[in-house]
Parts: structure tokens; C-alpha cells; sequence
């Protein structure tokens, strides 16, 4: 299989807040922002792998900044690595002023997603080719991100994250 | 005010088509995707003018091709031309082919908004400068959708329509 | 097959407004209101029919009255003209006054369905007998607007559209 | 304040069965038909008293008759009788047969509306003035319902439920 | 079958009042309300049973508090008593406030389940035991509110009615 | 402030999982379930401090296991550390067998919300007094948690992150 650019990938999902997806302080609900990261992931997961493409885990997610009921908001996603037959999917999310058409960061989060068979077993998929430099930053704190999530579940001894253990010594 | 592109008022809404939006044949309700364009061209409209904006009309739309279960679905949305305080956007839609990436479209349609302030009075909105050949092209056809919009509504008489009766005379 | 009269296929669909089908100004959104005639259309277009229906297209539709938060709206649809295997079907829209019951006309839009058998291939239908003068006068109205959709997607030419010159020229 | 006729409130609600409110059976979750009746019926209510209306209960409510997806049902209300500030409403749901057209009765309900100010305190109400024989049994039968419901809230002592007693003995 | 207790199929869900569930007082429509009970009164009665089961009947359901936006509702459903293949369900709905934790009753609710198998054919359920003094109160009033069923159904007569008789005589 | 318990705050949370919330292998969406464990965990937080709360961040989520369509979900949240304003929400998620009504751990998730006044600006929480061993365990182990949330969001230096580095060396 054929190495893929993130640019192969990237999803963009834009759309507006509506009032029954707000909380009490007429926020965008963390819950409703999560489910359409995992939408916009899916769909970036299986433009990479061209496969069926199932929700792995979510790496730490980060509400930075609250997003107000009638916000236009952008979902950006894109593989950021991809492993045997898992996919670690970058999502950036953007609100955008009405007024003077600005763009802010609100958050941005990980999720990872396994390509699976129809019968749900896991299938191979295409390495990754990172082009810009952002791109490649993302690509190698993947590894890092990977052990972590690896000792995180007890799959793997601490002293065998070598990526992470150089951060902490 | 000063003129704007249709690029600067592009919007893309990648999504699913998930289960509770299909009709009995399994494929995309009309009427869910006649929702979805509306909330992507309404977002478009904001982008060109930075006010409120709400649906005015909207244009013949041809449901050409069905939309299957699981299909990921891209409606794309840009202004194709402003009057006073309405704007004419031009939306089209794509379904992706998951397993060879391929894009078809599905169909296209035509809405209008009018730009309005915190009362729903109207106010006035930037002119389109179209930049493509195709953007010039939907530029130019705009005016006699907007002609044969007003004689259909009884508010211009069709001997007025200088731009329609040039079609069919 | 026998002619059905329009009363044979019309739908009445009353419902409210809830807090989470509004814009920003507290007005039904336009894409709600075109979900929900879509529904009440496709019922119709079954009920004269009875046989699956996939919307074809959406004509012209003006939205021409807010429909405000809290409002009783009735969608009210019928089959206003048939042809071989497709159905026109012409809907208005109404909103109550809750305190004087006074019934305001809110927009009317025009929808055409195709009936298909259960593989999607399309199926003949009933043709329509109008009664009242209303439904008559929709009836004729019909063939300029097929003759319209016909010339605007490319597959009748202008000048073979003798309903249409007729009203310019 | 003038009486009024069970028509004067006849609410028609005629909608589809999607697959989102279906259950593992692939018919119409009982909760989503109670919702329905329960929109239809504050319509009626509303339009008897031209007031804001709070559901304050529902009879007993017997479900007969699956309703299976993709049905066209056909909720029917229309209030049965009015006391100070609360009214009976008369649900009929109706399910058609999509071949052949014929419609049947898959089930009844009785909920109970009181009419409010816009601080929520119960205001009074018009009187109903039944016509046909139908709509003068019901009115009739009220009257035990409540003080079923009175006796049943440990608010009348069922000595004192002088209809309801003479049912039993 | 072993008789199971109600506290083997009780059953909570709690949830909060979202804005897309609340009518024009900014409380919790009641049929919001009645399809979160039927959903976990299903649940409860697929827990004694352990098989498919569908909604039969609703009782007399009394909205004696408003639910206000915001608010965090508990409904709790357990069974409290068996016949051959079905289940009477008592549901108790409980709010509470946010600021002192204290917990208001809102309203209670009777639901029957009949237990099917595949084809929707009636199957025979597990005796109830109840247990606490509570329990025990609702298991034996449950007979009442079946002769009351049946009678109200016409498929029982007044006269045969032995427990309903003892209350009014 | 008086400490609490984590038992103040459990928050039980069974449901349904219908048809419109399934994937393409009619399995509950992950996107969905993100959703359910985002209402009960920020319902924990609110029984924890009695304060308006807001997601701040989602740590490491696995999937383990598929969530078939009609299964029992249960989500059960509670307060597993608290610090200044902020809470740790640990989130159990089990599904339930139909037919022997088994219970297996689905899969579990952290949260962390902030408490905020009517304007938004953080409040202070009481502490958290783990009583239970797998309490105390999760207790100890949110600091480490913390760090690492500190550390990845550079906001402090892995040589800081005493109990992280701990773990490594």
C-alpha cells in the first residue's frame, strides 16, 4: 500500500451552534462537540484507510474555550500517523467571529480509529506521509502519544516507553 | 463596502449520512438534505455580509441522484451573487465512493438570504466579485433567477424581464 | 388506472415550533420548514400513488413570513398535477394566532416525487382529476413549471417550451 | 366566555414512522407515540382555550396495535370536555395501509390539559358544546374519568364519586 | 420461573432537561417526559423478563410539578407485580435541586409491558416477590388497576370486577 | 467546605441504545456515547459542588468493547478527585445481557470539569473523601493524571511532575 499525505484526509465540517445543543451558560455542550469531532475523525480515518473505520479511544481533549449557542464552528481533522491498522486522527477546532470574520482557536483533541473488515476485524492500512512541518511534528509525537496510551492501559512496562521516558529524565 | 469573492464566503460541511436520516429505500431523505444545505448556504451568506441572515427563497432544486446509508456527504456553499440585501448562493453536493475516493455529485441547488439587523430589518450587503470562469458564469445567470423569481411572485410583470424574455424570444 | 381528485391525497400535518428548530432571531429555521413539507409532500405523493416515493425536485419556494418560537403550524400538501410516473405536489404552509385562532398564510412551495418499486425503478401513477377552481388552475400552472425545470436542467430547449414563450412574448 | 365544538379543536397531525423511533421489533416506540399525542393534543387544548396549556396527566392509554416503520399514522385530538381551567382531550391514531389506502384505528388516549397564564396560575376556560353522538358520549364519560382521577389522587373519597359508583353497584 | 424482586429489574436514569425538551414555560414537556419513563419502564421490564418486550397500556399519570429547564430528573421504574406474559411497571421521577441536593417527587407512572419472542407472540414472565412495605402496597393495589383495565376495556364486567367492587361499596 | 464522599455524587445513568445512534457495524456510535458520559459525568460534578459546571477536559477513552444496537447501557460517574475549582469525574460504562442480564464492562473514561458562577469565573469545591480501596486508588492516581495534563499542555516542566516522574525512572 501507498504511503498517503494528511493532506489526503483532511475533513472539514462547518456548521453552526443551535440552541439544543447548548448548556446553562448557552455554551456549546462538551458532550455534542465531542460526538461531531468523532464524526469528522471517522470520516478522515476512512478517506486514509478507504475501509470501515471504528472509534479506538480518545486522547486527552482540552475545552479551552467556550464556544457561544450561534457560533459558526469548524472541525478540522487529519491523520496524523497511522500504525498496522490503527489511525491517530488530529482534530483543530475553530470559531469564527460573525463580525469581523476572525478565526480562534477553541480547542483541539486526538482520536484514534482501527479499519476494520465487514466482519470487524481489524485490517492493514497505509503508512503516512507528512508534508509541512506541522505535519511532521504531529507525526512524531504520535509514537510518544502511542506508548503513553500503551502504559496508560498495562500493555506496556513504563521502562519500555523509551519515547517517554527520555521526556522524563 | 467593499466587494468580496465567493472564496471568501465558501463553506464546506463534510458529514455522514447516518440512520435515522434515511427513507425507506435507505438513502438520504430529501428533506434532511434539503436542512443541511440550508444550514451550510446560511452560514455562506454570514461569511459574505458578518449580520444575521435568513432563508428568503429557494431555487429549483434536482434531487438527481440517491444519497445511500453510510455515504459521506460534502455540501459545499459559496454566494453566487448579491443584490441590495439579499444574496444568491450556489450550493453543490457531493457523495464520496469509500472504497476508491472517487467524487460524484450528487446534486446542486440555489437559495436566497437577506441580510438583516437585531430587528429583522434589512440592510445592505458587499458586492460579488466572482473570480472563476464558473464563478462569472453563476454571476450572470443570477440575474435572470432573480428576474424569474420576481415575475413568478407577481412583482415584476414578464415583458420587464429583459433578461428572460431574451431566453425564450 | 383510475384519476384521483387532489382531496384523495391531502395531508394535514399540524405541529409546534420547539426551541431547538429556531434561528438566531427565535423564527423556525428555513431548513426545519423544508424537512417537514418534504415529509407531508412524500405522504401525499404515497397516498395518490400508493406506491414508495423519492423526491425529485423542489421548485420555487418563498419564505415570505417569520414563523415565530411557540407557533402552531399546519403543513397542508396534495398531488397538484401527475405525469407518467411523477407527482407535483403543491403544499401550504399556515400559522395560528393563539390568541384570535386567526389562520396567516406563511409560504407555499412546490415539491415533485417520483414513485419507484421496491429496486428504485420508476413505477406509473394515477393521473389527477382537479375539482375546485384552486386545484384547476394549479393543474394548468403544472406543465409551465415542467416545461420550466425541464429548460433550466438542460433537457428541452427554450424555444420547444411553448408554455413558457407564451408567458413572455 | 362562549362554548365551543369538539371541531373547533380538531387537531390533525399525519406523519411518518422513522427508523430513529423505532423499536427492536421495527415498530413505533410506545414513548414516541405518547410524545406525539401529547403535541397533538396541547394543540387542541390551545386552540379550545386560545391560552398557554401544561399537560396534568394522561389516561389510561391502551396500545393496541403495533405500528410498524415507514407507516403513515395519523394522530387525531380534539378536546371531550372542559371543566373551570382544565381540559379532556380525545386522542385517535390512525395507521394507513399503503396499498391499498385503507385506515386503521391503532389506538386511543385521554390526556388532561389545564390552561395558564404566563406566570403559570390556571385560568378559566370556554365550556364544550359536543355535536355529534360520538363526541356526546365522550362528553358524558368525562365526568367519571374525573372522578376516577380525583379518587385515584386521594382527592374525592370514592363514596363520593357518585358516577363511579353507580358503575359498580 | 423463580419469582425475581423489583429491586432485580429497578432501574434509574438519570438525565438532565436540555433545551430542546422544553415547552413554552421553559419546563420539561410532558411528552419529553412520558418517553423517558417508557424507556426505562421497558428496561425494567426486560430485566425481569429477560426477553423482548412491548409497550401495553399507560395508566393514570398525574404532572403534578413542573420539571424546569436545567434540572437534573431521576426516573426510576421498577416492576411491581407479574400476570402470565405481562408486567406492571411503577415508575417514580424524582428532581433536585442544585444548590441544597434536595430531592422533590415530580410525578409517578403506571406502565404495562407484554414479554414477546421473535415474532412478537406473548411468552411467559417470572412471578414478583416483593419485598419492603412499599412494594408490597403496590404489588397488591396492581390487581385493582388490572380489573380497572379491563373493565374500562370492556373485556371485564363491572360486576366481576371483586376488588374494584370492595372500593366503591 | 465539608468534604464529600464520591457516593455524593454517583450518578447511575441506564439507557437505551436506538437505532439512529448506531454505526455502519450496528454498533453505538463512539461519538454518542462521549455524549451520554459527558451528561452523567458533568451531573456528578453539579451533585459535587452544587455549582453550574463546564467539561474542561477528557483524558485518555478506550474503546474496548462494541456496543451492540438495543443493548442496556448503564453509565455510572463519580467524583474521583477534587482540586481548587476543578473535579476529576472517573466514568464506569457496562453493558448488560439480555438473556442472563450478565453485566461486562463496556469501557471507562475520565473527565474534569470546573465549576463557575452565573458569569462563568471559577468557584471553589469541596474535597473529596475516597472511602472505598478502588476509590482511594483512583484518588491517588488523579494526581499523576493532573501532571500529565499540566505537562502535556505545557504548562508545567517534566522535571516538576514529581509523581510522573516517579513512574518513568
Amino acid at each position: 500500500m501507498q504511503a498517503k499525505t494528511p493532506g489526503a484526509s483532511r475533513t472539514i465540517m462547518t456548521d453552526l451552534v443551535l440552541p439544543s445543543e447548548t448548556n446553562p451558560l448557552n455554551n456549546l455542550f462538551g458532550g455534542e462537540l465531542l460526538a461531531r469531532m468523532d464524526r469528522a475523525a471517522s470520516i478522515a480515518a476512512r478517506r486514509h484507510s478507504r475501509r470501515i473505520v471504528v472509534t479506538a479511544s480518545v486522547n486527552h481533549v482540552a475545552f479551552n474555550r467556550a464556544v457561544p449557542l450561534g457560533s459558526v464552528v469548524t472541525v478540522e481533522a487529519a491523520v496524523s500517523r497511522s500504525f498496522k491498522s490503527s489511525m491517530e486522527v488530529f482534530i483543530d477546532v475553530w470559531i469564527e467571529d460573525r463580525e469581523n470574520g476572525s478565526r480562534t482557536k477553541a480547542n483541539e483533541a486526538i482520536y484514534t480509529f482501527v479499519a476494520v473488515d465487514e466482519t470487524g476485524r481489524p485490517v492493514e492500512v497505509p503508512a503516512l506521509a507528512p508534508e509541512t512541518k506541522l505535519e511532521k511534528l504531529r507525526f512524531e509525537a504520535a509514537l510518544r502519544r502511542k506508548q503513553l496510551s500503551l502504559v496508560l492501559a498495562g500493555k506496556m512496562k513504563p521502562d519500555e516507553a523509551t519515547e517517554l521516558k527520555a521526556l522524563f529524565t
